[in-house]
């Protein structure tokens, strides 16, 4: 029997640099990377989501869409894919669903062609429209699961949400493991569910982060279970924070009943390449090499360090075992969100209030609006009682309906304010860049002319950098006699460090 | 059914350091760690090794004996391990039988229990009497496979090995992959074809090392061929050229039909103590993350290094193309040793020979050792052409005897020309201290009672360097204008880099 062919999925360009590096890469550090990209067989390159868009016009004055029309060019053979946060598009709020159309219709025009669409709470009726918008475009629709561990959080209970993704039109189903928390057995069994119940033909991708060590073995696993595709980094962009290595995979699979179609020389140049590039973004990088505490604490690395930082922001470093504590209680309280960007913050930060201030004696608004339904439902029931206390302090009514269901239409706002913004070139594209990010934008269409900016760090800077460190290592420790010539008369002159 | 457990033998206290910094970790660096490995559940421990012999009296000047009792009196309740070269011992030559009985005997009088034997060319012969010495003292006999990749190196192949290995008396059997070479499918299909040759109770110990980053699902096909024992390092003593994390293999295994016995909250208190420790060491590290060429290229990391060195030296550092293409000949005229020290050394040598002199023009003495038998029988036919060779440039017979049957009895003289030695203290630990390191032992003697170094930089030493380093960036470029007085007068002094 020929071995059954692995799709595979890279994420140098997108989610890898955002892990290691806080996706600050420029994108004159990718575009030589292309041609080998585009021609070493993978399933699809995942290039565009909401940090890189952000990176772009926030740190690195380039145009985000000229970088998905620039990767469109130069990879005319691949799949392009993105990370789409559904309703919230690739902002921090619902968007309407005009506007949710016209940022697929747009992503699309310009060179997307696999969506892949997420909620933080996992619920179907925020990733709707957004599906529906892709599907309207031709484009491949990827519903997509994020994994948490909880009580509520069965392989039944992914397996169904699957079946909702499905019945809203997915072309595939993501299995996203943003916190590397998926262990071989339940990758095994969520996959071998799905497939079972909806048949064997349904695609199945998996999403994994390597930070606990272990998710290698969950795509193995993954794979035995029947699924199509995964999601891998080169080699030279991998690992910590980030995600398992292309390589690895590919020799994990020889001689096994699954293969990849992966060319091993493209492979190697496209790690030279981001083996150079890398260094010069190591101020960007964290130490974590590999962390289980995630096993046992259930809290993502980053949202710990949040919750550190805000603790010693109100003088109470101390405290960070309570307010450890109380994140699960905080999470079963509103109903058991996946703790993935913004429902991390939003409970993180709910629980240093408690800790500090006494049990939901203050709420923060985004909490409240949580508790009432104003970010969507999540796998549990929200605990009524907390309901009630987000209903008394903000005189807001709890909800049942979709989100988005209660906003205006807000395109021509947009275009309005949008136009008005000096630098600002009249296009759609823009008025989706400044509806996105509303804070940001204005400055960047301002100074966009001054083209893009690269912060990592030549060698030569590097170079210069561990040069001074050297002579640092050989800096004057004792007193030292120098002999002076000033005013004609020799002097001997004692320094000394004081 | 319950879960199978899978024994757990944690290698941080030997293999880890060797490969993470050079074998440096001095012996107060792992005493507080101890009481928390001893009771965290592990199969075994590995503690000891020529590596670690080598470091203790080369760098740390300490008694590799008095390091063996210490860990034998901080782990009453462990199963203490170490690695055996076989009829080499911890040196790199044959010793004659004696020795090899003597080396034995006191390393179980000293507190060693389990003691993995092998040989660099998996020749039986080699390992047979230092087996046979292991089971007289009523210690774990671990037989040892050599894990390699070559055209003869078949599972048929190594099932055979291990037959004989049990002929021999082993215990269990170790499979050893000190390159990261062994693939998931293999190491599958190796344990299957022991078990079912040799009976489901023969127990195979499995060791991976991590460099390519595929091993750790190679354990989970090893466990679910049936292996027993795998070895894994704490988190903070991981991955890079060492190995899987002790953590990751516990949580791969939650959920599955296994289960290891070892308790979490001792693992965190390890891990929390080797992640102080290994930053003290950083000197030591190598950059390598992950690096799949192994797999490509058939040659292990650290002997590139070597041929590359020697080519350097010789003006010819252009060339490594050539002699990478080089080695597999060499070694496949040499019957397919696997390449580990030192075969990997005699092998690479010789192919750097090869490219700069012409094919076989001159033999280094190894080389033609190799060829005449005196380091054993690897898998395959040694080349008859260059066995002949070797005899015309050495004038000594090719041999097909077990080589260690060529050596003269030696103890005795080994106990007299150390006991001349100054500080030698009469022991039979200090006869094979200098048999084993015969260039190093008369220095350490004269200079043990100077007591323990420790080559690792303290927290004070490190903020030092970080701080002298940013001194550096805050170097001054420019002139500065200083005033200065100087006998009793103002100056203007202005300070520029030459």
């Amino acid at each position: 029997m020929s071995p059954r062919t692995i799709g595979v999925t890279e994420v140098a360009l997108r989610d890898a640099h955002q892990s290691l590096m806080a996706t600050r890469m420029a994108m004159e550090d990718m575009v030589d990377a292309c041609a080998d990209i585009d021609a070493a067989g993978y399933w699809s390159v995942e290039c565009w989501g909401g940090a890189t868009y952000d990176a772009c016009i926030r740190f690195l004055n380039e145009d985000p869409w000229q970088r998905l029309r620039t990767f469109r060019e130069l990879m005319p053979n691949s799949k392009l894919q993105m990370l789409l946060r559904g309703q919230n598009l690739l902002g921090y709020r619902h968007y309407e669903d005009h506007v949710v159309d016209r940022f697929v219709e747009k992503s699309a025009e310009n060179g997307m062609d696999v969506f892949r669409v997420f909620d933080a709470l996992n619920d179907p009726r925020n990733m709707a429209r957004a599906m529906e918008a892709v599907k309207k475009t031709g484009k491949h629709a990827q519903g997509t699961i994020c994994y948490t561990i909880s009580p509520l959080h069965t392989t039944e209970g992914y397996v169904k949400l699957a079946g909702r993704l499905l019945d809203m039109g997915a072309d595939s189903i993501a299995l996203k493991d943003m916190a590397a928390l998926l262990q071989p057995q339940p990758a095994y069994d969520i996959i071998r569910g799905i497939k079972e119940t909806y048949g064997e033909d349904v695609q199945i991708n998996v999403h994994c982060h390597s930070t606990t060590g272990v998710t290698l073995v969950s795509l193995m696993k993954a794979i035995e279970a029947g699924a199509d595709v995964v999601d891998t980094a080169i080699s030279s962009m991998s690992l910590g924070p980030g995600h398992n290595p292309t390589e690895s995979l590919v020799a994990m699979l020889e001689g096994t009943e699954y293969t990849t179609d992966l060319k091993m020389d493209r492979l190697l140049k496209i790690r030279d390449h981001f083996a150079k590039v890398r260094p010069k973004y190591a101020e960007f990088e964290s130490a974590t090499l590999v962390d289980t505490d995630i096993f046992s604490s259930q809290i993502p690395g980053g949202m710990l360090t949040n919750m550190e930082s805000q603790l010693r922001a109100q003088g109470a470093g101390d405290r960070i075992r309570e307010v450890m504590a109380e994140v699960p209680l905080v999470k079963a309280d509103a109903g058991y969100p996946p703790l993935v960007t913004p429902s991390s913050q939003i409970v993180g930060t709910q629980a240093v209030f408690n800790v500090l201030m006494g049990k939901y004696k203050v709420l923060t608004g985004e909490f409240a609006d949580l508790m009432l339904g104003y970010y969507g439902e999540a796998m549990g029931e929200r605990n009524p009682e907390v309901v009630e206390i987000a209903h008394a302090q903000t005189k807001k009514d709890p909800i049942t309906v979709r989100p988005a269901d209660l906003l205006a239409p807000e395109w021509d706002k947009l275009v309005d304010e949008a136009t008005s913004l000096p630098g600002n070139n009249g296009t759609d594209e823009d008025v989706l860049t400044y509806a996105m990010f509303p804070g940001v934008a204005p400055g960047f269409f301002e100074h966009r002319e001054e083209g893009p900016k690269n912060v990592g760090k030549t060698a030569e800077q590097l170079a210069d950098e561990a040069s001074n460190k050297n002579e640092a290592d050989r800096a004057v420790k004792g007193p030292i006699t120098y002999r002076v010539s000033l005013g004609g008369r020799e002097h001997s002159v004692i320094v000394e460090r004081a």
